[in-house]
C-alpha cells in the first residue's frame, strides 16, 4: 500500500500515534539514539508500519522470551529463526518483532522507561502506525494478595496514593494524569477468567522511584523506620486500594495517554509485602509467576487478532 | 587472613563500608536479588573482600570493556580469560572483577542506579571491604563545553540548580546532601593534567529524571516549550555553574556519602547542549569520547596502586 493512502485512511477512520512536538518537523533526520535506529538510516514504515500490539517489560531476557512465546501462540514461529534483536547496535534496550507484535525492554524505573517511550512513540509515529495497543508486562510486590496473583492496573498512584505523575520541565513541575484505558483493563480481566489458570484482579498500582526505602522495605542498605512504621504505611496503601507496587506505571500511563495509545499495565505479584521484603521463593516458582502476564497478554492478543480476522 | 582479624583491623585503622539499617542483622540470609547473589549462596568475603576500587556506569558493554582495559593497564590480563559476568544469573546488572577493581553496570536513571547501589553497599559491607573508592564513569550533555570534554563533578545539583537529592520514604520527602569527595575530584583533575590527552574540568553536574523534557530537549515525543525557553533555561544552568547534565549523579552522591564511600563522578560530554540536542556525531567519535572517563580513571587507579605498593 502507498504510505500516502495509509495516512489518508488513518486520518479518516483509524487512530494514529500522536507526538506533541512542533519542532520534530524541522528535523532533517530523527536519531532514536537509545534504540540505535533513525529516520535517516532505517525505513521505519517498512520495518514497523504493521505494528498493532506493543508489549514492554523491564528485562531484555523476558522480552525475548515473550516474542518466542507469542510467535508460537500465533503459529508464526519459524523453528530456524532466532528472533534477532532489532536494537542490536546498542545495549540500552532490546527489541523484537513478530507480525503485528513488537516486544521492547525498558530497564528499571521511571527515567529508563521514559527514554524508551519517547523514542518508541516517535518510532510508531514515523512508521505511521495506527490503532496501537500497548501493554506493560512486569513484576511487582503485592499488598494483601497471594503471591503469583496478576494485577491489571486500574490507575497508577504515587507514594501518597494520589493518581498523578509529576514531570519536571525547565525546572518546573507539571502534573500529568495516570489514567489507563478502563475498557482494555476489563477485557484483560475477562480474558483471564476465560483462561482460568491463575488469579487476576483489577486495582490501583503504586509507582515509586526506589525499590528499598521508597517501598518501605526493611532490607536495603539504609532504613530509618521501624517494622511498625512499615506496616502502618503498607496498610494505608491497602486501605487506599493499592494492590501492588512497581516502578514504571505512572510515567507509562501518562505518556501513553498523551500520545493516544490504548494502554494497560499487567504485573504479577512476586510476594506479599504485608508478609515480607525479600524475594526468597525458588527460581522455578518466580519463573512460573513471571510467565503469567505474558500468558494473559498472549491470549488477549490472539483473541483480538482472531476477532479481527473474522470481521474482515 | 582470619575474617575476624580483618574486622578488628578494619575497626582500628581502616574505613569500612557502612550500612545504616538495624534490621539487617536479623536477616538469616541476605538475598541481593538484582545481582543474583546472596550471603546464603555465596562467600562474599572470599569473592569481594579485596575490592578497593568500584567503577560503575550505565552500559553493561562499557563496564565489560572497562574491566578489559583495566586488566591490561594493571598488567593483570589473562589472554585466555573472558572476564566472566559475576551476575550472569540475571540480566538486570552486569558485574566484572579483576584484582582490587570491581566494574558494575547500573542502567539508566536514578531508580536503576539506586537499586544497584543498595545491593552493592550491602555486598561491600557483607564482604567486609575497607577503604573503598567508587567512581561513576558515564556520558552526559555538556553546557558550553567542547564535545569530548571530561567533567569531574564538584557537586550534583537538581533541575532547579540546588545541591540536594529528594528521597521519598513512607510517602514523605527526605532531603539528602549531594556532596562528593573534593580531594578525590582534585586528584582526578591532577591525573588528567599529567595524562594530557583530553580536556578535563571540575564543575557542577545537573541530574534529571528525564532525558527529553527533563533536559529541555526539543526532540522528544512531547515538547511544550520554545527554542528560546530552552536556551534561557540552559543559560541559567550555565550561569549557576552547571557544566553537564546526566541522570544518576545525585542519588549516587547521596548514597555513597551515607555509606562512607569515597566517591567521584567522571562523565564525558557527548555534545554541547547550547548548540543542539541530537547525538549525531559518528559512532567512532562517540566511542572515542566514551573511552575518556575510563582512561582517566584507569590511570588514577594504576597510580594509586603504585603509590600503595611503594609505601608497603
Amino acid at each position: 500500500m502507498d504510505p500516502k493512502d495509509d495516512k489518508r485512511n488513518a486520518s479518516r477512520c483509524s487512530s494514529p500515534v500522536c507526538v506533541h512536538n512542533p519542532h520534530l518537523d524541522a528535523l532533517k533526520d530523527d536519531i532514536l539514539y537509545h534504540f540505535s535506529l533513525g529516520t535517516g538510516t532505517h525505513n521505519l514504515s517498512a520495518m514497523f508500519g504493521d505494528v498493532k500490539f506493543v508489549c514492554v517489560g523491564g528485562s531484555p531476557w523476558r522480552m525475548k522470551s515473550f516474542i518466542e512465546y507469542i510467535a508460537a501462540e500465533l503459529s508464526m514461529e519459524d523453528p530456524k529463526a532466532d528472533y534477532p534483536n532489532i536494537c542490536a547496535g546498542t545495549d540500552r534496550y532490546a527489541m523484537y518483532k513478530i507480525g503485528p507484535v513488537l516486544s521492547v525492554s525498558h530497564g528499571m524505573g521511571i527515567p529508563s522507561i521514559a527514554i524508551m517511550l519517547h523514542e518508541l512513540i516517535k518510532l510508531l509515529h514515523h512508521a505511521q502506525c495506527t490503532d496501537v495497543t500497548i501493554i506493560r508486562i512486569g513484576t511487582s510486590g503485592g499488598i494483601g494478595l497471594e503471591p503469583g496473583t496478576v494485577v491489571v492496573t486500574k490507575q497508577s498512584v504515587d507514594p501518597t496514593f494520589l493518581p498523578k505523575f509529576e514531570q519536571v520541565i525547565l525546572g518546573k513541575t507539571v502534573v500529568r494524569s495516570t489514567d489507563l484505558d478502563q475498557s482494555l483493563a476489563e477485557e484483560l480481566l475477562q480474558c483471564s477468567k476465560e483462561l482460568n489458570q491463575f488469579e487476576t484482579v483489577i486495582g490501583k498500582t503504586m509507582c515509586t522511584l526506589d525499590f528499598y526505602e521508597g517501598q518501605a522495605r526493611l532490607d536495603g542498605a539504609f532504613c530509618s523506620y521501624s517494622e511498625q512504621d512499615k506496616r502502618d504505611y503498607l496498610n494505608k496503601a491497602y486501605e487506599a486500594g493499592v494492590c501492588n507496587i512497581e516502578m514504571e506505571s505512572s510515567v507509562f500511563a501518562a505518556m501513553c495517554k498523551l500520545s493516544g495509545l490504548r494502554a494497560a499495565v499487567v504485573c504479577v505479584t512476586l510476594l506479599d509485602r504485608l508478609k515480607g521484603d525479600q524475594l526468597n521463593s525458588s527460581h522455578e516458582v518466580l519463573r512460573d509467576y513471571q510467565q503469567r502476564p505474558q500468558i494473559l497478554v498472549g491470549t488477549y492478543i490472539k483473541k483480538q487478532l482472531k476477532a479481527k480476522a473474522a470481521r474482515s
